[in-house]
């Protein structure tokens, strides 16, 4: 199956596609999709619509994967990454996908190992595990990282047998 | 011309529609859009934006107005806030509507008559602007209220010679 996984911002939103075989992963793509901050916020928010829907139509994810949110200090902050972050997970929804959130801390434990890792050993190990992988900027491995975690988390709902 | 004024939330989003005829306003209608809290985020977000789009669809509205953000003290508040404005700003974007932004004190002072005029005076007020209309909550007084300093200030605006 075919997983997008999603680092959601107003100015940058990372993207990751990878495909996942049972524990093995193969790198489909990534990018990181950019509005530009003279424009309103609806044109921005549309543009970061269109922009997903192109990925979703081309590459037809099977599911979704996004980090729950680390609110910020910053309101204004918060207020601009839930903008853009109600925008992708409606996106996601109306394609008919389900949306997996995974908190921060789980993301880092499932691709590193712990759950404090820093941003450089998360990108290292996403790197290592999907070896020949371009990844183009933080926002992408981070969205690479979370794709990951969600096809672990696929892979262990497996495992456990239904009762 | 037929304004729909918009107050944002996850939970309920008010909306009210005016007929604006130069300095002249009508109630058209209002209401609340309620959201499922026992639903996930995402289908919470695509049952809002469904019952916009069957609104705009029903009243073909030339202009929408929602409030800038009051920024809360909570940020998860703030977070769910952005997240529910971020469908509504896209969806009115996507439907060819300006969509304009005004701040609470320019709303209350439009309506009242002074900045910090109380929710309550401002309720009084647009049902007195707009006999007749039966306003079904306060999340539908506010919107209303957007609505109408929406149609003050597009008055204005047509008042003012071009250069």
């Amino acid at each position: 199956m075919i997983i997008l996984g999603l680092d959601p911002g107003l100015g940058t939103t990372g993207w990751g596609l990878i495909a996942a075989d049972g524990n093995r992963l193969t790198h489909v793509g990534n990018g990181q999709i950019k509005t530009d901050s003279a424009m309103s916020l609806a044109t921005r928010l549309m543009a970061l619509d269109l922009a997903l829907t192109d990925l979703i139509l081309e590459h037809r994810p099977d599911g979704a994967a996004v980090e729950e949110v680390f609110v910020n200090v910053n309101p204004q902050s918060t207020l601009k990454l839930g903008q853009a972050r109600g925008v992708i997970l409606l996106n996601a929804a109306r394609s008919g996908m389900e949306v997996g959130e995974y908190a921060a801390r789980l993301v880092k434990k499932s691709v590193v190992g712990v759950g404090n890792a820093s941003k450089d050993q998360v990108h290292a190990m996403v790197q290592r595990l999907l070896p020949g992988a371009k990844i183009v900027g933080s926002d992408a491995a981070d969205a690479l990282a979370v794709a990951i975690t969600h096809a672990h988390h696929l892979a262990s709902a497996r495992r456990m047998p239904a009762r």
